[in-house]
């Protein structure tokens, strides 16, 4: 498998079965001769379905696991007694280096905890957070909304490092040079909104420089889908009520078409003249191309696909692992909330001890932060 | 105006000025002869408007009010000095007893700020409610949810009183004799999601009886448009992003449709072979049928509509108050808060004098409820 980028890959544990897993991975491997794979589950089931095969022979390892996590397993539980499980023994690929992303149709909460436990967080990140790609009206089709549901919680604190890690995945997933970011609120006015979303403003508004990013100020749950910014920030309970809302609006809507399309015999017709277009309508707001919530905050690359993922959706989930382990992307999210953390502490200290020459100028007390300190790697002509 | 069902409406704030208010009313005027209005604001502006239907002759009185509260005011501000405004002339009918159920296209916080002020919460309301109706799989077509927006925190005290109300509501807008009830989260197992949403899942679960709905457990964002409940209770943070991205998803995938129906001059023919049917689709999602938030916990029933609102969106959200004042929703809401908290009260007399009886078999301290107690008037018959 020299010369390829290695994903490792969690057969089990997604609502389709390894069959729709090993699909996607077919399909990949068919569309890109660079990718690679470790496949992790019962290996008297999986090593037929490979053989089967010619594109992944020599291209597809696999580890025998004999667990598996279902749906219905606490994290907890998993964490405690998970160790011979897939998703454990697919985390463990990515921690010991044999691969550099690794993809999962499995549990989230569990998939979170093993990889929290087995991969650590990076330095200075108190919450991972999982983003997701939205589809906007902005030119790229896709905004990405974080934290949707790592975390119940998220302090003023932790929206930063949301925001830092965000907007380095909005450079590297989305190719935008300097991505708008906006916090989720229920009004755009400044005095609107819980308390603790203010003071997050302020610090987010502080660490743009050195986050590489453009803050926009409060956003609403309309600008989701907007072109407003291109990246939201939110608490992981906020976060996941409005992804499920949104995925369950284009739904109810995509049947109501489908019954308005079938009333009658004009309708049918009319159906199949415009297929083409209502294809291309379907493309464009097909939650399986955009499937992958990606981990930010651990040491690692892990996507999370659907559980419900078909070959496409598995496919398009590896898709997006490949990208950000070529684009280095664990690296530049490292480096961000470094350079950050720096800029933090040089404006602590300057404030601390030259407050003569800050007073009246800056808010030391905000953590306004010191000027850009962008990471030289970054956007390095990967686009 | 005698025998007919007086609403009281503000002619100002909307983002169209009064003009579509007036053909809003004038649109329900046509539709509905039991029905009367008095419109609040400008008197030079509003009486040539109303003197050109006749429809309205002799159902639509005028009081002058020089003020507006424009979208950008601050609710405080309004509370203070906003005695010479429309919204505050429009409540205050409300409150003296001259109309039935109050419509306004203005400022949200204003006006249930001055909403607040005026007629007060009801007894033992904590905190009011703004509940919206949401198209969903539901035969009725539609579900409620709330609070949408009015306070950006809830109690597990205060989210059992928005499942009484929002029950009540379901039974008079949507007739349903026993609503099923959800309580949003980030999972459905009961070991998921924030602590303080178990401990209201309990209050709630205690409260079904006495408050006439069949309690279903946590509901995730994609169940708000769906049939597993009737009623989604939440606080008005997450229920206001939730229905801001409901909004926006819709609206997006309503431009992407119009796009692909542009695209060539086959799906050209398409579009009007399917006129029809895509107008059917239209009218099942348009946002302005199901415009109109009410607002509960307040002695007197207050309809916010959409500040955005044509003439069919005004007339939507006067309907839906000339239907709630007709049904005496205001009386049942009443009744039904203190049935529930009656019984409430003797289910803790009960736990704390005979302990003996209930050992073993009841839960006290958890607040179970007593036997069902339902208010007789609800539901008389004004199906």
């Amino acid at each position: 498998m020299t010369g390829r980028i290695v994903i490792s890959v969690d057969a089990m544990g997604g609502d389709r079965g390894p069959a729709a897993v090993v699909a996607g991975l077919v399909h990949s491997a068919d569309k890109n001769p660079e990718i690679a794979f470790i496949l992790h589950g019962d290996e008297a089931v999986l090593r037929p379905m490979i053989d089967r095969h010619a594109t992944l022979s020599g291209r597809c390892a696999i580890r025998h696991a004999t667990g598996v996590v279902t749906m219905h397993d606490k994290p907890s539980q998993v964490m405690r007694h998970g160790q011979d499980t897939s998703m454990w023994s697919c985390i463990d690929s990515l921690r010991k280096g044999e691969a550099q992303a690794a993809v999962s149709c499995g549990n989230t909460g569990a998939l979170m905890a093993i990889s929290m436990i087995r991969l650590r967080k990076l330095p200075g990140v108190n919450r991972p957070a999982i983003a997701c790609l939205w589809p906007s009206r902005n030119p790229g089709g896709f905004n990405v909304m974080l934290d949707v549901g790592a975390d119940v919680k998220a302090d003023p604190e932790d929206l930063v490092q949301f925001a830092l890690m965000g907007a380095t995945y909005a450079r590297n997933g989305l190719n935008l040079s300097r991505p708008r970011l906006g916090l989720l609120n229920v009004g755009t006015e400044e005095h609107k909104g819980r308390t603790e979303l203010r003071q997050a403003a302020e610090l987010m508004s502080a660490a743009a420089d050195p986050g590489g990013y453009e803050f926009m100020g409060f956003v609403e749950g309309g600008d989701i889908p907007g072109d407003r910014v291109d990246v939201i920030v939110t608490d992981g309970f906020t976060g996941n009520v409005a992804l499920k809302t949104g995925e369950g609006t284009a739904k109810l809507i995509a049947d109501f078409l489908r019954d308005a399309f079938n009333a009658n015999v004009l309708s049918k017709i009319a159906a199949l003249l415009a297929l083409g277009s209502l294809r291309r309508l379907q493309k464009r707001i097909d939650p399986r191309r955009v499937n992958g919530g990606v981990f930010l905050g651990l040491n690692g690359t892990v996507v999370k696909s659907h559980g419900s993922a078909d070959d496409t959706g598995v496919s398009s989930a590896i898709k997006l692992a490949f990208q950000l382990a070529k684009q280095g992307f664990q690296d530049r999210v490292a480096a961000r909330l470094a350079a950050a953390m720096e800029a933090a502490d040089e404006a602590a200290q300057t404030a601390g001890q030259t407050p003569d020459q800050t007073a009246g100028q800056s808010e030391p007390e905000t953590g306004k932060a010191a000027p850009p300190k962008t990471s030289e790697q970054e956007n390095g002509g990967q686009a």
